[in-house]
């Protein structure tokens, strides 16, 4: 594998990691803006401006998009987080001028007044869906509770009057200041020449404007602390929820490394420590610990669900354990044994090409730098028991903002 | 890539597809029976023995079987089907022996009286749980109708009433009939050493016990035709749900290739004419069509779901759909496109080892051969709109047994 990279005049960024043994290719353009990016009044643009990006341009209306990733076999979807919209598809290597086109192209959206308020009920009836979903409702509440008032907490969906209220030109601003050429990744990865790549993007999007967007209110958020319930009536929500977050290392720190370690040995889904104690004994249908590595922020989410007559044991059970591993860390062996189980599951991510593209084009937007496959794995290697207490150190397990959502009035 | 197979003297088919440049590799115990090859009184033993694989060995108890494969990183899982019952881990290929080691001991399971006690309540539970699922009622009571008493319409989970009376010696009488060496093939799919594999299934299973398995009624069923409605109260299920299956090409029918490509012009999930008819324009939340490939028999599912006061519309939709289809076919169009979709996803499928093995598994146990990624492309490229047409006048897609659950009295 080898990796490219180059900026057009107009700032857009060109990535490519080239794999001549891949069966394909995967392209993505990717956009650095998300809910984060968004002003309360206009909360939700961004996931709504990614679905408009599906309905047409100039030269394709939504049937010909649709049709035009069909035609080649294409694999292919869109995602937006709090800091990110993003456009993919994998292709057999033959088709990658046709991607490049029809991708290129959806990136410039008519943004149509009709296509507009068509795809607001779309998006208000996918609102109306989770918002019935326990598992994403303690979600949203814990992210809100945690970040208090920082932007990192804004809801990707945005609510039913935020998106009702929304109108088409200001959709049509924020695109305008959001989707500049500086502002966005064109990548590649797995079997494709990168000139012809770099002549593709150029040739498709060399046109495109250029212009600055920054992002406010970078400064890491400490976390609100306390507990928080939302009760709710038990024929609405039969299960207890209860998620903890608490401050993490930001996605560019090498600490980031040693976090993920210790929240695989506290909380992956089999083998873990929540797992032998809530999961094993039947005491919580799921429970688990992941982290969010952000920019210029992190987090850990600790959660898990249950019966509402279970929910105080394991409740308790979660506070003693992350005490337990705040004093004591965590053991040799457990180390070792998250170490392979990490080091194993990069090694099979990195033999899709799917995979790296996201994972060379995260390096880049969030550490602007360039990790082979096994560049990763020495980072991975390199992790000592004593990174693993520095980070416990500078981002305490105690330090939990918590929510519960369910039947009980208290925790 | 390079194929191997060997035979032990007790029966036991070994199988492997090398591939230096894989990161990982894909180990399988993949056993010949499923629930196709149970009693009624019997009725679940193949999936609950599958759990109780995982509960321990004379020398492991769930505990050290769940921490062995935690220890080596282990991407580790299991299924059961109609005809086959598969243990799988992806590994790095450092971790090749450690690996059949815990795969080949758990399938010499002690089948404890406990455990078998312990792990009834979980399959039950799980029996509960899925039977509130209208998705997966649909799909039982719709085999159900179909086959008609063909040991194909048999139910994997089995029914509260069948389970609740299964003794643990009814389970071990299964196990030592089905569970014998020549019903077993072991393969590995990715880096590793072939003659190192060989060595290790030998000295881990060469002791096993032979004997015959073989798999009674393998007559082709034809369906038994009919409209079936399940009415169930709106306030269990809110929406209808209606699945239509037809007879297709056997697994080791060549005509296959071209019923797959047909069902992908029909019903695949995006693009295809069910997409456009229903999906696309809201009518129905989810539609589509597939093909099960089985043993001496094949099957083509077609299913959506939507709001009851839209089922007729949908219903009509879809008839006229599959009429006008098996009275004119597809178009060049729409073939070649189903054709660049199909190369695309297997392609893809073939960089994974863990998509490989299964691939080359199946291959071996449905069709006695193997078939490279080449091979498999060549097959798809070899399809012609005459194989289209003649899997249409020998699976006629007006031939249909229908099933309608929900709300609704009548379709």
């Amino acid at each position: 594998m080898q990796f490219h990279h180059h900026t057009l005049p107009n700032g857009l960024t060109i990535l490519g990691e080239t794999n001549p043994a891949a069966l394909s290719v995967a392209v993505a353009f990717w956009v650095k803006t998300g809910s984060r990016d968004e002003s309360p009044e206009v909360s939700g643009v961004t996931h709504f401006l990614e679905h408009m990006v599906f309905k047409g341009t100039g030269r394709r209306d939504a049937f010909a998009v649709n049709r035009d990733f069909s035609r080649i076999g294409a694999d292919n979807n869109a995602w937006t987080s709090e800091e990110n919209t993003v456009f993919h598809a994998v292709v057999l290597p033959e088709f990658l001028p046709e991607v490049v086109d029809v991708l290129a192209d959806i990136l410039r959206p008519s943004l149509r007044t009709d296509d507009f308020n068509t795809e607001k009920k779309v998006i208000l009836d996918e609102i109306a869906k989770y918002q019935i979903q326990p598992g994403w409702a303690v979600y949203e509440h814990a992210r809100k509770n945690f970040y208090a008032g920082h932007p990192l907490g804004n809801s990707v969906l945005g609510t039913t009057a935020s998106v009702s209220a929304l109108t088409r030109d200001q959709m049509a601003d924020y695109y305008g200041r959001r989707y500049v050429a500086p502002n966005i990744v064109a990548i590649a990865a797995g079997n494709f020449d990168w000139d012809r790549f770099v002549e593709l993007v150029g040739k498709a999007c060399g046109e495109w404007p250029t212009g600055e967007a920054p992002r406010t209110q970078r400064t890491e958020p400490s976390g609100a602390g306390g507990v928080h319930v939302v009760t709710k009536p038990p024929d609405k929500v039969a299960q207890q929820y209860v998620t903890f977050i608490a401050p993490a290392a930001p996605a560019d720190d090498d600490l980031g490394y040693a976090g993920a370690l210790l929240s695989t040995v506290v909380g992956d889904y089999t083998g873990s420590r929540m797992f032998w104690a809530l999961t094993d004994p039947g005491l919580a249908d799921e429970a688990g610990m992941g982290i969010d590595e952000c920019d210029a922020a992190g987090a850990y989410y600790t959660s898990f669900n249950c019966p509402p007559d279970r929910a105080s044991e394991c409740y308790g059970i979660v506070r003693k354990l992350l005490d337990e591993v705040q004093a004591n860390g965590i053991t040799e062996e457990e180390f070792q044994q998250a170490k392979t189980k990490i080091l194993s599951r990069e090694l099979r991510a990195g033999e899709r090409t799917g995979r790296r593209m996201f994972t060379v084009a995260k390096d880049w937007v969030y550490r602007g730098e360039y990790r082979s496959v096994d560049d990763e794995m020495a980072a991975w290697d390199a992790v000592t028991m004593a990174d693993v207490r520095a980070v416990l150190d500078r981002y305490p397990l105690t330090n939990q903002t918590v929510t519960a959502y369910g039947p009980l009035e208290q925790l």
